[in-house]
């Protein structure tokens, strides 16, 4: 058996190139390349290692499930580990103050001698947001196609690492040889170009990781996702498949991004003379192509808004994603030299983020565009699961201002990125895996995903829903839980990663709920009588101007406690501030039903 | 033209009773009991006032409009007031620690002794949950159905009202004369019984208020939308309409509430031998039947959990509106002593309200019910917008414990109360509104429901889309807008009605996202001289115990600034408690990136 998987592998490689581990770790002034023609037939550490004895493939979840965001998995074989994503995911609304979420990297710090390679499936910040605090922690070399590289680098710059990580730029049917592990690139369609699954190979089997897809028979560049390579790997044999499960819930297919254009023709030319606005994701490079080749057809020109859309606008076009014809784009400064009917606006905002540049327009809060009942605005994106009411606030704050809005429920101007449950069958049918992880969902997504599996005829017993901290370990023939690893949240806020818990949480949350009164008083370290004070301060509790009675009240209990504690020889601090705050915050809850945080600052002199 | 209408009005009242003002304004010992047999033909106070001079009807919109909640309507004539609904809404996620928003009754108090009665068009809380509060201050009878007074009862009991409030109940057919305003009570669908929609009518002419509406041609209580009455209306003439915008985004009909039962039967029947536990609103006294219904045909026991649930389905019992068969309720202490699959749960909670029957079963926390993959769940509900995430966690962590669960996207287990397009249009049709003014809706909702009724023929320059606070001014042949009425969000927290503003909201927020740094120091009144502290205690702003280094450094920013101030002869103690708070913050700032407040607390001794 051993043997014939070797065979195997051999096999499949052929016309795909393959690299020695020491080639892809040598550290890179420039981005490595790896290309089919310059690399052919190159060293292969596979036939060293033919004679060591087989073990099962360990993959641990640090992310990714029972959640949509900070995706990230870690693959182990005879000591050696690979990393598959490093995602990062954005807060829920009762993490005040938090500003993004990452996996917990104990496991993979604890391993970092093992650890080969990070290979990332595309560009979205759910698979390379967390990267940038792995890579301050362990040094290990990213690999990926060229605009996920050039994505990642961005965010290095941001975090300073540019120069002290290697960044490896491969491409569809290329193999990464580190050692144990040979890991195929395959295309995919996804609402970011240049996306990959990845053939995970090691002497014990095949596993194939999907990464975020759909199927898409009429992409924007052309490229179909690569079904022949994946149906040949299902035909050769695939050990276990974790495929993407974000739209299991949906019926039938997702619709090809080229229907996105098609709408965007009829609409831009429904808007008339008006000026035109249209809000998408700023990495949805196709989307972007299609609005510029539908404005340059009908004669207007198009102007970027938002940070982060002229940031991927620039690496996309100079990477070559972004097919910009001349004399097309103007910059933002200059759209009040055109006539309304000359102009599209490209601009990000389409979550209804409030600081968002779609926002700042619609809340009349923006210092170039200002809109008007002349404008025609298109949101092109569906809301993400809890910002449908940003959304509706800005499209309602558009439409008080006059203008017309075009938004997903009325027309054909979004499609999702994802596979629906006709093509995950698809996917689960080429690639006929022995054993099935739905990935890349919260628990709906991921039991829905499992029942399409069975449906297509993978034995229920080989389906494996898993949570984040579950290791799982896998042979040919076997598949058991194994350990789990520390998997939580880890939280960053400003500079500080972790150090943001669930009491400051809780604290946070009793603070918006009810507010803080502090009691300051300063008393005699001998006698406990009270020198000064107390005074009374209060935040988010009650508005003071008008509630005086309230905060005399406070005072007096306050004062009260304390006189108590003097007159019943009660001279430690803590007793006093104890008796303090119980009975000003029974004072406060009988007067307002409110419970505040209450802190006496009790000093002695 | 005046003779007209009031000839017109005549002719309407034909057949339905009427009730002068003093009738209606009688302190009631128990409810008035208004009914076409014993009062055909009652005095009319119409007559009395046909020689006074015309003026146009004031329409002041106090809430429910750019918004879904707290729907109030003033109508003004002649001196004479009349009010429709008394809502509230939920708060929106930013408003930290807010219960919930009424709106402002400024107006009302200003014209109280003008105000001849409030009509309820039914017992939802966006219609009829600001009452109590506005009752507080202004004593006003109340008009309404049997269901609606039997649910105002209720909360007038928890607020104390009951006994000087003057409750009327009415039926469908009957006009309330109250002076100027006679209004009619006209049958309508939705999803809680006894729904109206009113004909508010003066010598100037009719308007109609639809209230929330459906058209349900087969629904559960046997009763139809009264669209003969509507359309008779129209056909004399409706100078006004008003009408529910909900739905408005929506094409085609909606379903009726049969499809629902349907449904029930096919999934109890799919459930087989396991325990049914179904979720939905409380005040869905037509589902509670339909489940009732089912459960009794296919032997299953029925049990409710909820408060509110239990409430509703009390009075509504009580009252008539639900036909409750004998030995179906069992107490909720006794569905152990029942196997799983004679049991039906009925339930709270479909909105993922954390602290909901459903939402505690889901996290194991109920005290009663605990989940197993023997449960199958209905979710019999759609989010409303806002509550996606946390109808998701719920149905997450049910499927977590191994139950199947059904929600709204899979099968037909919910319909809506509101009317989609198709609906509107044909109300807009037979009513033939002159005027007409969108309502209950965001700025979204209303401009599709404008568009619709220009689709249907209404003159683009008759309708209006009006904003809380607008005040319209209507004749027979003109619309035009008056002078704006204050119409702010109420907030209410705890006890406290409008205490909390944007200062403490401000507050909350700032503390919800940083948290606070206190400094408590002594210091000599007249050398300045630091006696005792600085102390640094944090609340929200980091997790102490891992970050004694920035505390410390907080600390000694706080007594490098006030021994700076010393050394100055700075002795103004505002002066140093500035200082102080800018060093601690810069200080904190360039180590963490956060900003928390900043509350020195210095006093001198």
């Amino acid at each position: 058996m051993q043997k014939n998987n070797t065979k195997n592998f051999k096999k499949e490689n052929k016309g795909a190139s393959k690299f020695a581990g020491k080639q892809a770790n040598k550290p890179a002034k420039k981005h490595n390349q790896f290309s089919n023609r310059k690399k052919k037939n190159g060293p292969s550490a596979n036939g060293s290692k033919q004679g060591k004895k087989s073990s099962p493939v360990k993959i641990a979840f640090l992310g990714g499930l029972n959640e949509i965001g900070k995706n990230m998995t870690v693959y182990e074989y005879n000591n050696e580990m690979i990393i598959v994503d490093c995602g990062l995911s954005f807060p829920d609304q009762d993490m005040f103050g938090v500003d993004l979420v990452i996996p917990d990297f104990d496991y993979v710090e604890r391993n970092a001698q093992k650890i080969k390679g990070i290979f990332i499936t595309h560009g979205h910040e759910d698979h390379i947001g967390g990267l940038a605090y792995l890579l301050k922690k362990v040094r290990i070399p990213v690999y990926s196609t060229k605009l996920t590289i050039g994505l990642i680098e961005g965010k290095l710059r941001e975090h300073n690492l540019l120069n002290s990580v290697q960044l490896n730029v491969a491409a569809p049917g290329d193999v990464i040889d580190l050692g144990e592990f040979k890991v195929e690139l395959i295309h995919v369609n996804h609402s970011i170009p240049d996306a990959l699954a990845f053939a995970i190979r090691c002497r014990e089997g095949v596993i194939i990781q999907t990464g975020d897809f759909k199927i898409d028979s009429t992409p924007i560049d052309g490229e179909m996702i690569d079904l022949a390579r994946l149906s040949q790997l299902g035909k050769e044999g695939v050990m276990c498949l974790l495929s993407d499960s974000t739209n299991a819930e949906r019926p039938g297919f997702t619709e090809s991004e080229k229907k996105v254009g098609e709408s965007f023709e009829t609409l831009f030319r429904k808007a008339g003379n008006r000026r035109i606005l249209v809000a998408t994701f700023a990495s949805n490079i196709h989307r972007v192509q299609q609005i510029i080749n539908v404005a340059k057809a009908l004669k207007r020109k198009v102007a970027l808004f938002g940070r982060s859309l002229e940031n991927v606008v620039a690496i996309a076009s100079e990477l070559g994603y972004l097919d910009i014809p001349d004399n097309v784009m103007i910059k933002s400064d200059l759209i009040n030299k055109f006539a309304p009917e000359e102009l599209v606006i490209i601009t990000t905002g389409s979550q209804g983020e409030p600081m968002s540049a779609l926002s700042r327009m619609a809340f009349s809060d923006h210092r170039k565009v200002e809109i008007c009942p002349n404008d025609y605005v298109i949101i092109s994106a569906t809301p993400i699961p809890g910002n449908e009411k940003t959304v509706s606030k800005v499209v309602n704050e558009l439409m008080k201002l006059g203008a017309e809005v075009v938004y997903e429920k009325m027309y054909d101007v979004h499609v999702s990125g994802h596979a629906c449950q006709e093509e995950l069958k698809i996917m689960l049918g080429i690639v006929n895996p022995k054993f099935f992880v739905p990935v890349h969902g919260e628990q709906k997504h991921l039991q829905k995903h499992a029942m399409l599996a069975e449906s297509v005829g993978v034995d229920k017993k080989n389906i494996f829903i898993a949570d984040n901290g579950n290791v799982i370990e896998i042979t040919k023939d076997t598949l058991k839980q194994g350990a789990s690893v520390p998997a939580d949240k880890v939280l960053v806020d400003g500079y500080g990663v972790g150090d943001i818990g669930n009491v400051v949480l809780k604290d946070r949350k009793h603070l918006a709920e009810d507010g803080i009164i502090i009691i300051s008083a300063v008393i005699d370290y001998e006698s406990g009588e009270l020198i000064t004070g107390p005074e009374v301060v209060t935040r988010g509790f009650i508005y003071s101007k008008n509630s005086e009675e309230i905060i005399d009240g406070a005072k007096n209990a306050a004062a009260k406690a304390i006189y108590n504690c003097c007159d019943h020889n009660i001279v430690d601090l803590n007793a006093i501030k104890g008796k303090t705050r119980d009975a000003v915050l029974r004072y406060v809850y009988d007067k307002t039903k409110r419970s505040p945080i209450v802190l006496p600052m009790i000093m002695e002199v």
